[in-house]
C-alpha cells in the first residue's frame, strides 16, 4: 500500500513523541491504518538538541511554510502551537491547498476553528484535533462519533492537568496555591507563565471545542466566562472537604431549552461524585446524553505520550481515509449558539467571608448577589452536584 | 442526500429503543451522519406488543431471511440475539450479499466474529457491534480507532451490569447472593435463567471481542477460562471491605512478552482504585497502552437507551460511509494468539477457608495450589492491585 506521508512542523515534547510512538508502534500502526505512516519531513528552528528520539532518519525542512508545497504531502501535524503566528498561517495555507492538518493546537481552534474547518471542506482537506482536549482520551471522538445519536444535555470536563495537580497537591500537603505553583515549574508540572492554565484559559479553549461539538453550534470562545484557581485558599480547600466536596476547575456546558450555558470556573464536588475522584494532573470528562445516559472517561490529559497518542490516532484515522466533519456536521449546518442567561441558571453556592464558610440552598444569581451584597469580602464559588 | 436505508430485526428491548433513538433525535442524527436514516423495514415474529413507541409508519417483514433480499437496503440491525440460529443465518446471509450488519449481539460475534468478519471484507460490507461491549460506552471505537497508536498490555473490564449490581446490592443490604439475585429478577435487572449473566458467559463473550481489537490477534472464545459470582459469600464481601477491597466480577486480558492471558473472574480491588468506585449496573473498561497511558471509561452497559445509542453510533457510522477493519485490522493480519502460561502469571490472592480469611503474598498458580492443598474448603479470588 502506498504510504500515508506526513510532515511534523514543532518538535518539541509533543513532536518527539509523535516521532517515537510511530517509531516505537510502527509494525501496529501500519496493521491499523492498512498502510505504513511516512515522515515525509520534520521542521523546528532548533535542529540541534537532543529530543531523546532518533530523528537522523528525516529530511530537515527549512520552514514551516514551505511544507504546504512538498509534493506528495497528506497531511501536516502542526505541533508549534499558539493562536496566531506561525501555526495560522501554516494551517491556512495548507488546507486552502487541500493538504490536511492534525494538531494539538486548542488555542488555534478555539479562535480561528471555524474558518479552519470550513476551508477544510471547501478544499476537501481533512483537520484533526484530538490531542487538542483531554489529551490521550479519545473524547473528540466519542462526542463526535460514539456518541453521534445522542441529544448531549451537558459536559463536565476537568480539563487542565496543571490545575488539577495543584488542587490536589494542596488539599494532600496543606500548602498554599503560590508554593505548589512554585514547585510544579521546578518539576516543569507548569509553566514559566502560568496564567494560561491557573486562569482557566486554557480549559476554555478546549472546552469551547467541546460545546460545538456536542451541541452542533458554531465554537465561540469569547462567549466564554472565565475564572481561575487563583483566588483558592488552604482554607477553601479545608472547607470543601467538611461539606463532603473536593474543588476542581471545570469547564461546563449545558444545553437547556434550546439555550446553551458555558463557563470555566473552580466548583465544588462531591468526593463521591463522578469527577471527586479525579487526581492529580489526570483529566476527565463527564458527558450526559438522552440516551446514553451518563459517561465518564478518564486519563493523562497533558504529556508527551499520552498527546502523542491521540496525535498519531488522527494521523491513523485520516491514513485509512475517514472523512469526520471537523465540529461533529459541516459547517453549514452548524447553528448560532444561542446563550442562556447566566442569571437564570440556579445553584447551590460555597461563600467565604473572612473566616466563615457556608453553602447556600440553591438560587440563581440575582439572589447569591444579594447575598453577598451584605458581606466585606467574599468568594463564591458554584457547587456542582454531579 | 440519498437516505440510508436500514431494517430492523428483533424489536424487544433494544429494537424498540433504536427506533425510539432514530425517531427521537431524527434531527440531529440526520445532520450528523450527513443523511436521513430511514427504517425500511422492521421485522418481529410478534407484531402485537405495545413496545412504547410508534411503528405505525413501518413496514413488517415477514420473516428476517427475507431482509437479505430486500432492494435497496444499506444495513441490517440485527437485535435477534443468539450465538446460532436465526441471527447467525441471518449475519451470514446478509454479509455475503453486501449487506451491512449492526449488531449488539456478544455472543455471535464471540463464536462467529473471525467469519463474519472476513465474509464482510470479501463482499465489501460491513460489521458494526459497538453495542455488543459495555452498552453506551464507545469502547469498541476507543480501542479501534482512538487508542491505535498504542501497543496495550491490558484491559480490565466490568462488562456484566447484572453482576456489578448482585454484588454492590450485597455489600449494601448484607443479603445473600440467592436473595439478591431474586430480587434482581423480579426487578427485571437479572434473566430468568441468569446464568449467562452470573457464571460470566457473557463477560467472556464480550471480553473476547476486546482481546481481539486490543492485541490483533483471531477471537477465541474457547480460549477463555470463565468463573462467575454464584460461590461469592457475604462472608467475602465482609472479607474484602476488610482488607480495604471490594468484589468486582472482572473480564482481563494482559500481554506480556507477546503471549496473552485472558480470562473471566471476581477478583478484589482497591476501593480507591479506578474500577472500586464504579457500582450498581454501571460498566467500566480500564486500559492501559504503551503512550496514552491509562484510560478509563465509565457508563451504563446494558439497557434499552444506552445498548440503543451505540447501534445508532455504529448506523451514523456506515451511513457515512466508514470503513473500519472489523477487529482493528484485516482478518489475514490478525495475528494466532499465543497463550500465556496461566500457571506463570503471580498474583496476590484472597483465601476464604471456613471462617478464616487471608491475603497472601504474590505468588504463582502453584504455590497457591500447594497453600490451599492443605485447607479443607478453599475459595480463592485473585487480587487486582489497579
Amino acid at each position: 500500500m502506498k504510504p500515508f506521508r506526513i510532515a511534523i512542523a514543532g518538535l518539541g515534547t509533543v513532536g518527539a513523541g509523535v516521532v517515537e510512538t510511530l517509531q516505537t508502534n510502527a509494525e501496529l500502526i501500519t496493521a491499523r491504518a492498512g498502510r505504513p505512516i511516512e515522515i515525509a519531513a520534520i521542521c523546528d528552528r532548533d535542529q540541534d538538541s537532543d529530543r531523546g528520539v532518533d530523528l537522523s532518519g528525516y529530511e530537515w525542512a527549512g520552514d514551516a511554510h514551505g511544507l504546504c508545497d512538498m509534493d506528495g504531502l497528506d497531511a501536516i501535524v502542526e505541533l508549534i502551537g499558539g493562536s496566531e503566528g506561525i501555526a495560522y498561517d501554516l494551517a491556512k495555507a495548507a488546507l486552502g491547498k487541500g493538504v490536511s492538518i492534525v494538531t494539538a493546537n486548542k488555542a488555534l481552534l478555539a479562535h480561528h476553528g471555524l474558518e479552519l474547518a470550513a476551508l477544510a471542506e471547501k478544499n476537501g482537506a481533512k483537520l484533526g484535533y484530538e490531542a487538542a482536549v483531554a489529551g490521550g482520551i479519545p473524547i473528540i471522538k466519542a462526542l463526535r462519533e460514539g456518541l453521534a445519536g445522542n441529544e448531549i444535555s451537558c459536559i463536565y470536563g476537568i480539563l487542565n492537568g496543571t490545575c488539577n495537580y495543584i488542587l490536589t497537591e494542596m488539599r494532600e500537603t496543606g500548602a498554599d496555591f503560590d508554593d505548589v505553583l512554585k514547585e510544579a515549574q521546578e518539576k516543569g508540572y507548569a509553566e514559566a507563565d502560568p496564567s494560561f492554565d491557573v486562569d482557566g484559559v486554557d480549559t476554555a479553549h478546549k472546552l469551547c471545542l467541546l460545546t460545538s461539538l456536542a451541541f452542533g453550534v458554531k465554537p465561540d470562545f469569547k462567549a466564554l466566562s472565565t475564572k481561575g484557581i487563583r483566588e483558592i485558599t488552604i482554607a477553601d480547600i479545608k472547607a470543601a472537604g467538611g461539606f463532603g466536596c473536593k474543588i476542581k476547575l471545570l469547564g461546563i456546558a449545558k444545553r437547556q431549552g434550546g439555550k446553551i450555558s458555558q463557563s470555566v470556573e473552580p466548583c465544588l464536588v462531591p468526593v463521591e461524585s463522578a469527577l471527586g475522584g479525579v487526581e492529580d494532573s489526570y483529566n476527565a470528562v463527564f458527558v450526559e446524553g438522552n440516551f446514553v445516559e451518563k459517561v465518564l472517561m478518564t486519563g493523562r490529559g497533558a504529556g508527551r505520550k499520552p498527546t502523542a497518542s491521540a496525535v498519531v490516532a488522527d494521523i491513523i484515522d485520516l491514513a485509512k481515509g475517514l472523512d469526520e466533519p471537523v465540529f461533529g456536521v459541516r459547517t453549514d449546518k452548524l447553528a448560532e449558539p444561542v446563550w442562556a442567561d447566566t442569571g437564570d441558571i440556579k445553584s447551590r453556592y460555597y461563600i467565604r467571608d473572612g473566616e466563615s464558610t457556608q453553602i447556600t440552598g440553591e438560587m440563581g444569581q440575582g439572589e447569591l448577589e444579594a447575598l453577598t451584597d451584605k458581606l466585606d469580602s467574599p468568594y463564591t464559588m458554584r457547587v456542582e452536584d454531579l
